[in-house]
């Protein structure tokens, strides 16, 4: 055996019988390393393929089982050690990741730099839950989009980020909205005393990543909003551990396909409060049930308590449940999902009849 | 209106009836631009959320409808592109992407540099399918996968790929492996005279995928090979027109999720022959029908006609089906999918008893 650590991953899959499922850990233990049949694997590689434990039937169909891997097999890259724990397998069709613990590989993983309570701490505020709502729509001019966040920011909102589809369009570029809505909410801070951190979303293709991070920064925002699956999950690691010192906010776009299969994927639990949180997401943004997308109540707890409970040393990150939540509900989500909950609203806010600024302000007076 | 260009997605849901249908069609343009209800969407800002054309049944509860996007709600960045086409509705589960058309956008898209035409010229081999087998496993020392790599050389092999688990693992650095490969072929051709190219494994995470690609290039790799889901498919573009100039060959680590439910994700005609094309994959790896894999005859053949077809001025791409073919069938598939592929055989030349020479040498005749 080699003198690394190790590190596990726990698979679900389907099998008839407990014979049946054992060969089907053992090829996945296989596909996933020496992607070599068995007998053509040289004597002294075979450790590498990694170690069964703990297998069992969990219903009808399913069998469970972990792989405790050699770290070796990964080094230290973080893309190795997703492809180690998904890459061809996510290409079979009934293969769930259900946990992992990267155990001698924790470096790999920055976790949160801010977290819980270092994101409580920029706004100072601690007894309650954080609010947020974003700018949109996608179209609008810099002077529209910075008019909304003032109105938002006066009415005492907490957060507000950018539309996950903002990125650099010519209606509106993106160092001009930065630039303006930093300062009408800078504006809107002076009246109110109260302060109201900025997102902007940085998502942007390979070459512009870091630059609009860095713009970000100069432009006086304070935080980030980044959607991993479209700009790889690595990017998420870098940021976190970047000298740019900004809390993250995660956007699930484009992550759909690996969290809304029951026998598939990734448990979403996993992917966005384990996996995210510690690649360095210190805010997690999900799908909430009851509104556009198809979480359960019970997906969604999950997802709350992976965010926010132990995993590896990481500081905990806050849940941020959007798309099913609107102003007349959310004190009864509130009470559901407790204080350590960012609720982000959209649409509800902006259809209020009063405007913006009203809207806001009664969002806030809901989470007491 | 804008004076901008369009481009358009081809959608595929379910619904009942075709006034739901319309429905869903309607709600899919709102997710994917404004994210907002209609009447929250100010005036002028309206013609954002795309227009819909060419609503019809497809089967019993399916529906397909294309949606016509002002090419301003992208701008000029790819991952936009990707938001659009399919960010939110990602986490919807019963939509599919089953094609798209770049259309005033087709700059983003840098298409093979090489394609088809290109790599054959690197290699010579006009008249005839392509070999590749793949260098592991992954644990091996520099100079035994360099040994592997002068054998299957010897055995004339046209194109020597890493096992995309190589990485930079301590048992095999990069650097180290490379230069032993690279140096071990140019040995096996001067005893040929017949060219074998190496792509060895470039897959990086975020800060260190550059370097991994010019050291490729440096040490005398004659292309590369990346998992594009891995890395950020903006990645893949950026390669594509770098300054590096080699050929790309793309794997399907870690896409599984996008590509293997018959009715979400994005059909993998379009996802692998079409987008990963479009994106610059010179040549791309797919799970071949009748292996570990799940893919349907029928499915391949798409994949194939998507990566030689015609499609939005891109170079053709070479298709590489692998994982379902051995030695003694690559015959049979050479006359199921014909010249213009690369076969790609792993596990069956490890097999051989005669060894790797012996097994690529046969290999090669099979091709004819």
């Amino acid at each position: 055996m080699s003198s690394a650590g190790t590190f596990s991953i726990r698979y679900e899959f389907s099998a008839d019988t407990l014979s049946n499922a054992e060969q089907t850990a053992n090829e996945i233990a296989l596909e996933q390393t020496a992607e070599l049949p068995p007998n053509a694997i040289p004597p002294g590689l075979q450790h590498f393929t990694g170690t069964l434990s703990d297998l069992k039937q969990v219903s009808d169909s399913r069998y469970a089982c972990t792989i405790i891997y050699s770290s070796d097999v990964v080094g230290e890259d973080i893309l190795q050690f997703l492809n180690v724990m998904f890459g061809n397998i996510s290409i079979k069709p009934t293969i769930r990741i259900t946990d992992f613990d990267p155990g001698s590989l924790a470096s790999l993983f920055p976790g949160p730099m801010f977290g819980i309570d270092g994101i409580r701490s920029l706004t100072s505020v601690y007894e309650r839950p954080l609010s947020c709502t974003a700018l949109k729509p996608l179209g609008s001019s810099p002077d529209t989009l910075a008019g909304i966040a003032f109105e938002a920011a006066l009415g005492g909102i907490d957060i507000i980020k950018d539309d996950h589809g903002l990125a650099n369009q010519p209606m509106a570029r993106f160092e001009s909205r930065v630039k303006h809505s930093v300062s009408a909410i800078k504006k809107a801070e002076q009246k109110t005393g109260k302060k109201t951190l900025y997102f902007p979303n940085i998502t942007a293709q390979f070459e512009d990543l870091i630059q609009r991070a860095e713009l970000a920064l100069e432009y006086g925002a304070d935080g980030l909003l980044i959607s991993p699956q479209l700009t790889g999950l690595s990017a998420l690691a870098y940021l976190a551990r970047s000298s740019l010192e900004l809390p993250i906010m995660a956007h699930p776009a484009f992550s759909g396909p690996f969290t809304i299969h029951p026998l598939s994927g990734i448990a979403p639990d996993v992917y966005f409060g384990k996996l995210w949180r510690a690649l360095g997401a210190d805010s997690v943004i999900y799908p909430n049930a009851g509104g556009r997308f198809s979480y359960t109540l019970d997906q969604c707890h999950s997802i709350n308590s992976a965010c926010r409970g132990e995993f590896a040393n990481c500081r905990s990150a806050f849940p941020v449940p959007g798309g099913g939540i609107d102003r007349h509900t959310v004190a009864d989500w509130k009470g559901r999902y407790g204080n350590d909950t960012i609720f982000l609203i959209g649409g509800s806010l902006y259809l209020h009849p009063g405007g913006m600024k009203k809207a806001a302000a009664e969002f806030q007076q809901s989470l007491g």
